[in-house]
């Protein structure tokens, strides 16, 4: 008889759920037993989600208990007290402890992370960064953001803050960001900011303008659109540079939206980040391998893990 | 009986060791029960310094066993394969199996570290980081480099060359480094650095300015001199935000001659570091409590990581 491990994923727009069974784990490409994407309401809550989720997780597991439930969740979460903080995107999260309601429902252990951190570990794990004892996850898309996996496990921080890379500062007399700041990574390199400095400075009215279509255009020739892509590729380039030097990580793995803008972006956000690393700090940046299923195999790596905090 | 601890520091100029019972480690203040210190002689070369360093670490344990030997090095290591790779200061130090050699002559296991990493485990379990979970020391002197600990070991990166927060680039148009870059934080914040920017912004002609007279010029109010102090705690401060939003650690502790450059300097450095910093990202800078004995407590510490790695 196998046993089954429940991934849960609560996407801010989407909830998925999938099942796993544990001896899938010995396997090179592990195969869910089943799985299923909904779309979470625009005008729901955070209760209807947590119940929707609880449906769905029950249905796929058609009467099984799982072994353990593994929880992304897209917003900051207090990972050692096991509560939500908040959602950026649904009412109602503030302080859920999502947790103990999981465990009651599923009568097993739950654990519940943030989805930057689970992405890390889930590319760690089954993805881009097999086989690899250091590595920063960076989602470069409407925000900027990362996970650490140092050592095998995730690196949250004193206070789970760990991973910012898109507020550290690499141009003090930049542009300012939401944040305050000046000059941050993501103030320069995300989707939305390329799309509105691109607006700018070309002095498009086009307001449907996004990164996308920043980085379409840098490929056809336009100038502005090849400027704007360029500075934001190098900024991010510089932040992974200065996180090379400062923790000596053996991989960079990139995904988001804007980590398809192309060869010229690559090759810019390389470039920056070899210059800025020291000569012996020595990395690969590379593209991650999931995207919408990132956080359900990254929710599993975070169910392996629960063996070593006993 | 009591066991006996050997801890030795390579230091440059100096050669140091001290020996601590066991006992002393249950203490608050534990007490070397020998201590010494010797001049390397400045036309020496390693082979003169190791054997001079075991002379006197024989010559103060009187004919006892040590329990382990902790040796800080002056200069990259490499930890995993106990190597040290080269001295700045002294020749003849390229690749020296120095774990090897001691662990023959003190029939002891040994382990050797880098002065930043040992430094950061000496305040971390002696110092101004006890009872801290995670914590980053800086170094402001000559040059600017650093040492983590993590979840109470220390963290050395992917090839051992984590901590180099003096090549973060806080200032890409700023002035060029030693290292090619332009605007690291060494280049703005290191001792001679700012004597030399000094020198150039006030049309002085002293060649004998220091960092610290910079300080002082600061604190009497010269304003090409407080101007220079200033910039130099900005992107310091400005580095250690950047830290912090990457890896939030609990502490940061700043040693090194610049440190002493008065209530001015420190103001500067808090200040941009929490402005760099998101708020949620928290944290305290504080002094390193050793100067010179940091290294042989710092060993001790690392002796004491011994049992872990089994």
């Amino acid at each position: 008889m196998d046993n089954y491990l429940l991934a849960l994923d609560f996407g801010g727009t989407k909830l998925s759920a999938a099942v796993l069974p544990v001896s899938e784990l010995q396997q090179d490409s592990p195969t869910w037993l089943a799985h299923e994407r909904v779309f979470s309401p625009q005008d729901g809550d955070a209760r209807f989600d947590i119940e929707a989720m609880i449906r769905l997780g029950k249905r796929l597991l058609g009467g099984k208990r799982p072994l353990s439930v593994g929880v992304s969740f897209g917003g900051p979460v207090d990972y050692l007290s096991r509560i939500v903080r908040l959602s950026h995107h649904v009412p109602g999260w503030e302080n859920v402890p999502l947790q103990k309601l999981l465990e009651v429902e599923f009568s097993s252990p739950v654990r519940v992370d943030n989805d930057a951190n689970i992405a890390a570990l889930g590319e760690w794990r089954f993805g881009a960064g097999r086989g690899i004892d250091s590595l920063f996850y960076v989602t470069v898309s409407t925000g900027v953001g990362g996970g650490w996996v140092l050592n095998g496990s995730s690196w949250r921080g004193h206070e789970g803050m760990a991973g910012e890379i898109g507020h550290t500062v690499v141009d003090p007399d930049g542009p300012v960001c939401l944040c305050g700041k000046r000059g941050c990574v993501e103030r320069l390199a995300s989707g939305p900011y390329m799309a509105q400095d691109f607006m700018a400075l070309s002095g498009s009215i086009d307001a449907d303008i996004t990164g996308k279509m920043v980085a379409e255009l840098a490929a056809q020739g336009d100038e502005y659109a090849r400027k704007i892509l360029l500075r934001g590729a190098r900024a991010l380039g510089i932040g992974l540079g200065n996180a090379a030097n400062l923790i000596n990580p053996q991989r960079f793995v990139l995904g988001g939206g804007v980590t398809k803008s192309g060869e010229l972006w690559w090759q810019k956000v390389r470039h920056a980040a070899e210059q800025t690393a020291l000569p012996e700090v020595r990395f690969d940046i590379v593209p991650a391998v999931f995207a919408d299923d990132a956080p359900l195999w990254g929710a599993v790596a975070l169910m392996e893990g629960l063996k070593d905090e006993g």
